[in-house]
């Protein structure tokens, strides 16, 4: 049994509430479990100077935490006049994650700006993020189509990420809560598609080291949790969902 | 008539919900017309350098937007690496005002974190900031009574703040929204105590003039609006505002 | 009687040397009691880019203090990579100030740079440098009178700053002095314009509280005093006096 | 056939050269095909302050490029006063991989600094930094052992990396050049210890998607793959070699 | 003739006035033409970190110019958040010198703080600098010896320090205005003991080049002048003067 | 007899290897006893904007040290965020003795990046860098004279530096190592041509000071080692050397 009473490949209850700011094209707050995080996308009619000139868009995604959504506050990054080697490489690996479901031809030249503010934490955030982020970005879309800013929904398929690892016991969990990711010995992210297809996959032994099996397994469970995340997308973003995938797949990239 | 239907004396819906956050000892959300602020109240068990040694206590505050509270996307200060001027100067009038009315000498040598975090804004972000964070401190201050941390609500007085301003029709008008603060001629934070004494005022003619009979007709109507708001105040916390006042006056300052 | 024998609605002495640095269009050395400050104007022929093809002009200020212009050294702001609070807090106060008396309308797409720099101090250096800042634009207007670059003064009115405070005995005292500061229960900055009117007013209970009754006494204080710095400022002005207000309000406001 | 001629599951050549700089404990430059980087290991008698008086050590690694290291001329991080987001992941990876093969109980309140510094780019920096970084640790590590300052090598286990990816023809191939990396469909970095365990594994679809027959492909490429490099490792390493192992398991962390 | 009519071996008219600014332990305005340089030397009861527990001194220095002191503006240092190369040059050289002519061992664990702020400049600040440093630091020193924080007088030698260079017609030249500055073949300063001997030399054909023979009449022009600078600096000093030189050599250093 | 059993007027052997790095236009390693430094010329096709639109071009150099180039650890500038003052000093130094060399008006609009990197330091560190970046420099006009980029070498002379100094016992030497370094009373670096002219002269008392006699007799040690080092460099240059000195003079600058 774990610290919360849920089986193994159990998923924390997801909630999403569109709309949680009036400004952005696109708005959520996510919660997973006790994980809190709010979700902007805000539409940008220009792309960063490396990318001028070509016709297509980019998207961006920037991630922080309220200095205090933790146990302990935090300093804030805006303070420090720095930000870390861990936000960079979340908030990285969110935008890649967007952009590997989005046909970045069919938008034109605009930036797609994704910000990810965690209010309370509990394991997850970056996960949570993502999940969260799809949904505000497929609404922003979804503001452009009415506008008719756009003729096309630009993305190809779902998109949702869920963490998973081995816990003290050895036996593998699906979707850690704070307690059991800082005992955990493995923790692997995985980003996936609707379609069931990889999109990322960030597993570290955590100083430690883990078999071949053990991943397999891992894989297994993710993969089912994302099914259910994708089905709690699917009613908040609700007609538009319907347009997902009728851009089959990216330009010039077969599969 | 004003661009919501206000009459100039009136103050916009003010709602503040408590223990919004579930890891600070203090936290509230602050709603203000459509102003959000989460005011966050941590508790650190140690001072700042220059105050180790004196037995006593200090508040210091922190202040930000989320890029997407606005109606354009900001950039965020950590990317830019500094704070912003005008940052610097709502969070240093922050934690000034809410010193004024705290004992630091019965708080022992901790330090109240305040974060007042602008989830949504429409105007007044730096007054809603204020009242919101003067709830979260004294629930934390709740929370350190019922611990037996201290022994003494270390709070003289009620505290809370709101803007007015003068509109383009040559009118005094009181809790500017974003839209009427855009094109006044004065505006003006005005930071008072639940007795009616000045804690701050700040006004600027916003690179115009104003005479000494439009600032007397704001301070009248700033005076008004800020009773209202600390009624509000007084719901929110509950048992714990009887005690506001217990302590007298801050200890070696006599009026 | 006051630590410098003055009585409490009497200014320190004040002195306004002109054409103190050589290469600036306008500066000059402000003295006023022990406090000096070297207020340089600079002409730059273009406009910050969020200003630029709107055929006007814009004043911007800088503030700082050489680092044993104090008791104390302090560390330079240049060696700590950043400007402090209180500095940004000064120099946009300065800037604001300065910009409410200009019709930038009338000086073409060029920005005046006013730097204020503190080679002593001794209480009172915001309002000195508003009030030094002030005669050195204005000189440098002139020098642009005369070489017909523009042809109208676009000074609408003389500004002027001081500083009002609450004595630890409990009056009023016009032009604080470093050790009164220190002491004083409440602390105020007044600009004013040369025909009385506000322009801003910053008031701050030093983490105390203030009545209406002490806030009016201050602001008479202030008036009196603003009255007696302008005629220090005509004097060092000289003919290009007779020109300010020849631009009777700005652009596109009226009264 | 590859753009070098190579099979897909055929390494580069890698060379690996001891003592390369005369001043750390430990120093190597590894070359992988065109790839050269310098990895220094450098021992400090102290720990960061937030594992101070545990009695255990801690390794962190640094990772950089020179200038022109690539292509094109990149600009020096000193100069934008920034270290970026990509190097932090890199360093933050090196570091935690190194973390999982040595028990930092045995090396006592000491820091392991490991500086990767590539001095020609081709592909595989990161990989090439970790497998050169573990050969230079240990070689440090050897000189403790012979100044009697540890007394048994408490490295647990070999640990190498290699990359993997999907190239444009759909095939899964090993150990990308730089050329193959910017086509590449997916690339994955691969971390193992020499007995076959998985330390990190990071995949992303660069933007695009992969199935689970192409990732199972691309393990099993990385796992024959990482054999080879062992033994080259091993070589270098020579008589320390046999010492590799001699600390089982890391203290209080079973299999 | 040179372009303000002095010969090739005439300095400039220097003056120094002492107790410029009020709070520092040492200060002076040094002109010399018309560069004006305050130089204030304060001293701190400690010394920096790397230094503690030696029982002997530091003396350190910072220098910078006010933005309008030149013909152009410069944005200031603080703003741009960092120090530039030229000012960091000027700082160190400016140290260096002062450091080798005071017995560090005779002042006790303390730091001599030289702040060197040019408020004119027009050609040769830093040897101005160095020149007005010196006269600083022994009134400071004076101050301690009146205090008998400190017994005897610890500066070994009168230190001061010029330019010369050789001008566009090929003749070399003392004292380098800016006009001369700019369109010399050759620049160098020179710092120099009162008793001759060299403390720096740092000559550069400014992307050009100059002869052995060249040099040495540039070294002997740097030679005479400086003997009249150290009559100028004599003169200020007044009675302290007397006492320089009574430590006769720094300590566990012989000639 | 020194500490590595040299003659006073004695180098420590030089060995330039070309073509160190694959990428860059020039590419060397040189050593100089145990200092070995990596210098890379890299071509850009535009200037830096202060240089736009004049038809010439500009050189610049930049100069690190890995963290463990030196017998201790040095914390990395990116990681501290600022370049040192010390580093500055270096990398203004190097740009503008190449600039001396070379017919900025012969290369187009271009600037030549050169990047000394130092692996190994013992001392001599500048000076090996300016000896080596002159051969990298040579190397990349060497290439562009092949592909017709430019059609004269813009080279006019050779450029080489050397350290001398004054040891502890009294006596002069030549390329003083790091040990020599660190005990010397006086430390002076030269830069001369290889027609023996100077370009720069930085000699420094070290917190000492030296005589006319100790400086003249230095002077003459660097320039009879000067010469032994422009032959390395003739020797590693090749073919190209001889069309050094084919731009005789510096366009608009005679001698």
């Amino acid at each position: 049994m774990r610290n919360d009473q849920r089986k193994n490949n159990q998923l924390r209850e997801i909630t999403i509430i569109r709309d949680f700011v009036k400004h952005p094209e696109g708005s959520v707050l996510i919660q997973a479990g006790d994980t809190k995080v709010i979700c902007n996308a805000s539409v940008e009619d220009r792309v960063p100077p490396f990318m001028r000139g070509q016709g297509k868009g980019w998207i961006t995604a920037e991630y922080a935490m309220l200095p205090r959504a933790t146990d302990q506050r935090n300093i804030r990054e805006s303070s420090k006049g720095k930000v870390s080697g861990r936000t960079m490489e979340i908030q990285r690996l969110i935008g890649r994650a967007l952009r590997s479901v989005v046909d970045l031809n069919k938008i034109g030249e605009r930036t797609v700006w994704v910000d990810c503010d965690v209010i309370q934490a509990d394991g997850g955030t970056r996960t949570a993020s993502i999940t969260g982020a799809f949904v505000a970005v497929v609404l922003a879309f979804g503001k452009m189509l009415d506008n008719k800013t756009i003729n096309k929904m630009p993305v190809t398929d779902f998109l949702s990420a869920v963490s998973v690892g081995v816990l003290p016991d050895g036996t593998e969990a699906l979707d850690l809560n704070y307690a059991e990711d800082s005992e955990a010995q493995v923790d692997m992210n995985i980003v996936m598609t609707g379609n069931g297809e990889f999109v990322e996959i960030q597993g570290t032994g955590e100083e430690a080291t883990f078999t071949n099996d053990q991943l397999l397994k891992m894989l297994e469970l993710a993969s089912d949790g994302v099914q259910d995340i994708t089905a709690v997308q699917k009613d908040v973003i609700g007609d538009a969902a319907s347009r997902i995938g009728e851009t089959k797949t990216k330009e010039g990239q077969e599969k």
